[in-house]
């Protein structure tokens, strides 16, 4: 991480104007978890690629992932992430609108600079730019269901495919690639990648109303009382009764000076329903499936795969 | 331009969501002078290049021009583009946002997808993406001389640079790519685009005051209006003696509702200057600088060249 931290410094480094790209630097310095350039490592490591190489594809995605932070931010009006003021809010809309479009064109610059062979940095272009299309349309999706009052389970999975599997799939995938590795294994590979990205997603979901909040950083309920349309939310409302329905929507009508009180009336019914456990179900089915995609995948490096099963428990029963 | 236009028309066709492809067809669908493609069209048949391989960098140009398009009317607040609601007023800013980050991507993944040699694809690749980032750090010096008092005539001529002229030079110099002429073909003809470039702003500056409306299809002294500091305005206050200056800082601090008064009087200012003649005497420099590039191309079609000098002296005195 050492050496990607440096790279990405590099992007940056005393480069004109500032006001373009001090605010790249600002959000590339706010390390996360750098989960995504550790999925490409990871994959790279599971299929025997050049760790070298793949450094350009693991700065690639970061980068990709820092310009959707900041365009989101924009779109959701956050002020805070990770703790610190976000862009639009520290400079204004506009310097973020135009740092998020260089960081998204730097991803692709990133990524079409790998030092390897030819077809391999085609073939890792079009993945990254893939992505990057569907997560626009993620996010679209996302925006839509504000206003769409019938929003179904199959749209809601479908969109957060979109805007958060489809990630997680490219960066494990970009491994394979540099690996050239079967076709087999990069199918695999990629639906690994999107059932580990549906269950993390599954897990933020239900982390918003149960987790213990000195733990996980944020105050619970954040989707609750944005009325927030979640998997646990449309759940409910499949399930419930007409007269639970009734008492459901109430809650969501609700002024927002009334939170604690919905937020507790939300979590009675949430609890009446069984959401938590049908929640955790379909984590399960989807940790289930990302499993038996690393089983069947031939010819990797079982220390790597070790570590990735580890990391398909750790992301789908994190507490934070 | 038939054969673009229904290539533009398949990237959007049935898409979902409908509200991130609907705007994207709505901007392609003005199609403006297509200027961008011309030149890649033009660029390749100068050196001999493939035509129907061309269509991709084309589009490509096309898309990625229309990204700045939205992105750049919602950060200037433009309520019209092309005598029509810019993508922002019609729909809202997310919604721009969104359209313009998936315009950007789609021009990059269908430039990656030209159907020739990989190297060759990897190039106008790089090319697409270099310009991209130029353009944004063009707009943000755009966005910065806003509120900068000190802004200088060389500042200012690298601002346009970034902001108009490299795209020009990218789209010729794709053509010259995808033929694989000499490299010192590729620079001169991309020097030409940036000398074209430069005079097609300059042109547009002094437009704004000085052309005839009905042609023109703006009302005159936008710029004027909105203290926009363009080659004219920089030029005189080069130039003014001191009383002169005071003048001309005394019209810029005048509030809106006086703005006939203020028109007629920069002009006036801008007579006393010789400010007109000023900027013509620039353009003159480009374009013969750009006639110079294209005398000193090698191995070239007689009849495209032809094409590109008329374009040249077209472009730099036309009259809207």
């Amino acid at each position: 991480m050492e050496q990607l931290n440096t790279f990405l410094k590099n992007i940056t480094a005393d480069k004109d104007p500032v006001n373009l790209y001090i605010p790249i630097e600002y959000i590339l310095s706010q390390q996360g978890k750098r989960l995504r350039p550790q999925m490409v490592y990871l994959g790279t490591e599971l299929f025997g690629g050049d760790k070298e190489c793949a450094l350009y594809p693991a700065a690639a995605f970061e980068l990709l992932h820092n310009f959707t932070l900041i365009h989101d931010d924009i779109m959701d009006k956050a002020p805070l992430r990770r703790g610190k003021p976000t862009v639009y809010q520290k400079w204004n809309t506009n310097i973020a609108i135009l740092s998020g479009d260089a960081l998204a064109t730097l991803a692709l610059q990133t990524i079409l600079k790998t030092p390897c062979e030819k077809d391999i940095v085609l073939d890792l272009s079009l993945l990254l730019s893939q992505t990057s299309i569907e997560i626009c349309e993620g996010q679209q999706y996302d925006l839509d269901f504000e206003n769409i009052d019938s929003v179904t389970i199959p749209d809601y999975l479908n969109m957060i495919r979109l805007k958060t599997a489809v990630m997680l799939a490219g960066c494990l995938k970009a491994g394979a690639i540099l690996a050239e590795t079967s076709e087999r294994n990069k199918e695999l590979i990629y639906d690994l990648g999107i059932n580990l990205g549906m269950a993390f997603q599954l897990k933020d979901d239900l982390l918003d109303v149960y987790a213990d909040d000195h733990l996980f950083g944020k105050i619970n309920g954040g989707d609750i009382k944005e009325n927030k349309k979640t998997y646990l939310l449309l759940r409910a409302m499949e399930d419930a009764s007409p007269e639970q329905l009734a008492r459901l929507r109430y809650c969501f009508s609700a002024a927002e000076d009334n939170f604690e009180h919905k937020f507790t009336a939300v979590k009675q019914l949430y609890e009446e329903l069984n959401v938590k456990e049908k929640t955790e179900e379909l984590i399960g089915q989807y940790v289930d499936n990302a499993l038996n995609n690393l089983r069947n995948l031939t010819n990797i490096s079982e220390s790597a795969a070790a570590i990735l099963q580890d990391w398909i428990i750790v992301l789908s029963h994190r507490e934070k």
